[in-house]
């Protein structure tokens, strides 16, 4: 069984919108073993949508279709599927019933402008959206494309995230009897063909249906390992022995080898060890303590931020003293240091963690040059205070987040090789 | 003049990367004036490639490829390219020479393994790779595809932009020759179909060549007004005319009729006011913080930030008394407000916002549940303190988001109601 994705939406093609859904959706399909083979984004343009879905419909036995299902008037794929199929519309009373008790409990009617929303495609199967309005349908095609399937979703990512986990994901996934099996191999601080001259031997030797990808990444570079095929023992057990393979060659930069972020790890050998972190940020802003902070849970061990954009700041919060500023300058290792002992001083973490640096586009000279940036790491227990200095090449979107992801990987390295302390 | 994307590469059929290229590419082609008609993923596999390719080239006259020109194994985009239009490869001297002195900046001579990387297809116009080792390719397609262009590039993001916006962008802005004019109008705090409610006369009566596209986000609509036509003095008029309309009827609710962040509006803001600002943070984790100063220049109004994730963090760095946390809790508006007062006593700014809340999925309960958050704002001239509190729906990630847009929608409608303060 194979499947094709269908984004409708202009403002895919004008660039306003990136594609998210796509992504989604495919994942969701390869967890039940459905391949996809294209991914196609088209225009809401009637005449563009029945070409594209047609052309679609001849190749996959599954399309997967979002967008154009809204109240507002560039929503027009069920016009589209209906000139397709030369198929009519009809209300689905069960949709109807949905909308009418997803408006009251706003304390509203259904308005004249939403009573589309519970129109469907003549014998669809309708796809409830838990999270708005409009309905979802499955529909098998009939005559022309005979046991193939149109599903129509909203474009909405909540929704059609929701009407993919308790509806379509489900439907298909009784359909479909290939084994997929996927392992990531996570790795930081490598690049992809230093990576690749380390496992060349592996990927000379993959066993048949099982394939390898690389996912480069702001700090290092991902590995996928796919292996496909009717048995299920078989198919785990080839995957399992590249995942090894790979892991014995290239393990000093591996920190994961499934679908898990650095933040999580580093929560994981903190929560492990029994300790806390805290972070003092200048140049990143607060997004290592966003970052840190997006596991859930993570209030177990992170237990403070300090933004300190400007010089007082950083004398005031975590009391680097003024004459060091002066005398190096905001970005510089020793001014990094101090706001990583400062930073244990003031929070009581075991870990500290600090960045000051200079994201750009302004503030750079030929010395510190934007892009440059100073971390510090603090130790409670054994009072040490590491520091480096790295320089990136991006714009200051880019250098924000190398600058982050240095930080969180100095921090691992530094859990990982105190793992009692 | 019609442009098509292929993006190639297996990662994103399998749902491991979200296709940000083809938005990109896609936004600087209209940039130029010329529309992108579908964007179509597809696997590195070579057979796949080559018929993807014909389908475009039969379609468009510009088709941008990006993927498969690494130095892995899974990059086959040349091989399917000589494919495609019968032609043979040759080393790129000015590619080698940039290779050679890539590595030898970096200490290195140039590997075997990236000795392909100045390989290209022959006739090709090399586009060089400032970011990277691998060279791009304008080719026009000659005899099947005559006066059609293939463009090649990498599939990393930054070596990709690059090349688009030193090589690509120029080379076909000067083949274009129809006039695009996009207008957003960006709004807060209001859905998708209420805001269409507002203007649909507007709707109604839009001039022909100009459409009008809604743009859900996390916390309102933005639309899109695109107009096309011959004539730049007419197209410009035709879409500052329905833009006029919209702001007329909707304009409590837009922040911006141009391409820029909330953030940056409300840096604008201040740095008109001449006033600074500092944040509290409990559930946003450093989100606001790191928002705010994603902003360049972002320094000479952004003071500090307090990621005060513990209850004692709480009362150490921002003196919230033990018992108001103790009688309220920490998710409490009385919380909220002890924050954003002490946030402004410890940094000195003139306005400071807090959040405190509930991110999930863990931690809620029937009086305070997932999605809770209460905001306040504290003013230092004035010495007010406003709060709120809001419910939102989403997972962890999305709560997070939703809670930090709120938090900067408050600061924002604080600003423009006080412009002078």
């Amino acid at each position: 069984m194979l499947a094709e994705i269908v984004s409708i939406g202009d403002e895919l093609l004008k660039g306003q919108r990136v594609n998210t859904n796509a992504a989604f959706m495919a994942g969701a399909l390869a967890g039940i073993g459905v391949p996809v083979q294209r991914i196609v984004a088209c225009s809401d343009l009637e005449t563009e949508m029945v070409a594209v879905l047609a052309e679609s419909l001849e190749r996959a036995d599954i399309v997967l279709v979002t967008g154009g299902l809204g109240p507002t008037r560039d929503d027009r794929t069920k016009k589209a599927v209906q000139q397709l199929l030369g198929r009519g519309v009809e209300v689905s009373e069960e949709a109807y019933a949905h909308l009418a008790t997803w408006m009251k409990q706003r304390g509203r009617e259904v308005p004249d402008s939403l009573r589309d929303q519970a129109v469907v495609i003549e014998g669809s199967i309708v796809i409830e959206n838990t999270r708005g309005t409009a309905a979802g349908m499955i529909i098998e095609c009939g005559e022309q494309f005979r046991n193939h399937y149109l599903v129509l979703m909203p474009g909405v990512p909540t929704e059609m995230k929701a009407m993919m986990e308790l509806s379509v994901v489900p439907w298909f996934a009784s359909l479909s009897r290939t084994v997929i099996r996927h392992t990531p191999v996570k790795t930081l601080g490598i690049g992809e063909s230093m990576l690749a001259e380390m496992i060349v031997d592996v990927e000379d030797s993959l066993p048949a249906g099982t394939t390898l990808a690389y996912l480069p990444h702001a700090a290092g570079v991902n590995l996928m390992i796919t292996s496909i095929g009717r048995e299920r023992e078989e198919v785990e057990r080839d995957n399992q022995s590249v995942v090894d393979a790979i892991v014995q060659r290239a393990g000093r930069f591996v920190y994961a080898t499934r679908e898990v972020t650095l933040e999580a790890t580093i929560g994981e050998l903190l929560s492990l060890a029994g300790k806390s972190v805290a972070v003092a940020e200048s140049c990143t802003g607060g997004l290592v303590a966003s970052r840190l902070t997006d596991v859930a849970g993570s209030s177990a061990y992170f237990l403070q931020g300090f933004v300190v954009y400007s010089n007082e700041a950083k004398h005031q919060a975590l009391g680097v003293p003024r004459e060091t500023i002066q005398t190096f300058g905001a970005v510089s290792e020793e001014v990094a240091r101090a706001m990583a002992s400062g930073c244990i001083e003031k929070s009581g973490a075991d870990f500290a963690i600090s960045t000051t640096g200079i994201a750009g586009p302004g503030g750079g000279s030929q010395e510190k040059p934007v892009g440059m940036v100073c971390l510090a790491i603090a130790q409670k227990t054994s009072g040490t205070v590491e520091s480096r200095t790295l320089y990136m090449y991006g714009d200051r979107e880019q250098n924000k987040l190398r600058f982050s992801e240095a930080a969180l990987r100095e921090l691992w390295e530094c859990l990982r090789r105190n793992p009692k302390q």
